[in-house]
C-alpha cells in the first residue's frame, strides 16, 4: 500500500505544427537520469496553479512561449520519499527561440514515430512511447 | 485553438476492496448533470494541493477518509468560460461511513463490469467506461 505523500509534476509536449515535439537532453547537473531525453517540464511549486507551471518551466527550460492545447496525459512514477504525478499538457510554440538552462545541454525535434528510437528517460518512456503511439494512429484515421 | 485558462479538478475513485467503486448521484442542487451519477470529486482550491484537495472533496461530498493508492489518469472536458483537467485518483477506503451533501442524492457502490449501464455525467463518461474496460481486463489477466 502507498503511504508516501504525492506530489505534481508537469511536462509540456511542445508540436512544431510539422508531428514533432520538442526533447531536452538531461545534463550532468542532475542527479538522475543524466543523457537521458525528456520533454520540458517540472515540478509544481508549492501553492502555483499547473498551468502557470507548465509556461515557467517551459521559459525556464527552453527560453519559450507556448499556448497549451489540450490534454496529452498522466504517468505516475515512484521516487524515494515521495509518489510523483505527472500532468502532461499539449502545447504549441508562440514565441522564443529554444535557450537551455543548466538542466539540459541539447535539443531536437523528433517526430512521433520516431520517438522510440530516443534513449528517453525511463521514469517517463512507457507514457511517452504510448502517446506517440497514439499521435501515429490519429495521424493515419 | 484554445485560449480559454485552464483549471484543475480531481475525483477519487473509491474501491471497496470487493471491485465495486464509489458513485454519487448528482441532486438538483446542481446546475448540470442532475440525476447523473460520478465519482466524488471537485475543484482544486487555489494554492492547494491536488491530494489534498482528492481528500477534502470526498470528506466533503461522502463523509469518508481515504488513503491515495495510486493514478487512475486524467480527462479533460469544456465549460464556457474555462477548459477543466480532471486528475483521477485510485483510493482505498479507510473510515467513516457514507454521508452525502447538498450535492449528491444518492450513493451507490458499482463493480466495474456494470458502469456502462450506469447512467455516468457526460462530461466523465467516456473516460469512465475507458477506466473500467481497463480494471476489467486486468482482473482477467
Amino acid at each position: 500500500m502507498n503511504v508516501k505523500p504525492y506530489g505534481l509534476a508537469v511536462k509540456a509536449v511542445i508540436c512544431d505544427g510539422q508531428g514533432r515535439c520538442l526533447l531536452l537532453r538531461r545534463s550532468a547537473y542532475n542527479k538522475n537520469f543524466v543523457g537521458k531525453w525528456e520533454w520540458p517540464g517540472g515540478k509544481v511549486d508549492q501553492g502555483e496553479d499547473f498551468a502557470t507551471a507548465v509556461h515557467r518551466e517551459v521559459a525556464e527550460e527552453a527560453g519559450l512561449t507556448i499556448e497549451l492545447t489540450g490534454l496529452a496525459g498522466a504517468t505516475s512514477f515512484e521516487m524515494p520519499k515521495i509518489s510523483v504525478v505527472v500532468l502532461c499538457m499539449e502545447a504549441r510554440l508562440v514565441g522564443g527561440s529554444v535557450k537551455l538552462s543548466e538542466e539540459h545541454d541539447a535539443a531536437d525535434w523528433v517526430s512521433f514515430p520516431t520517438l522510440a528510437q530516443q534513449d528517453l528517460a525511463e521514469n517517463m518512456r512507457p507514457f511517452m512511447l504510448d502517446y506517440a503511439a497514439r499521435q501515429s494512429t490519429k495521424g493515419r484515421s
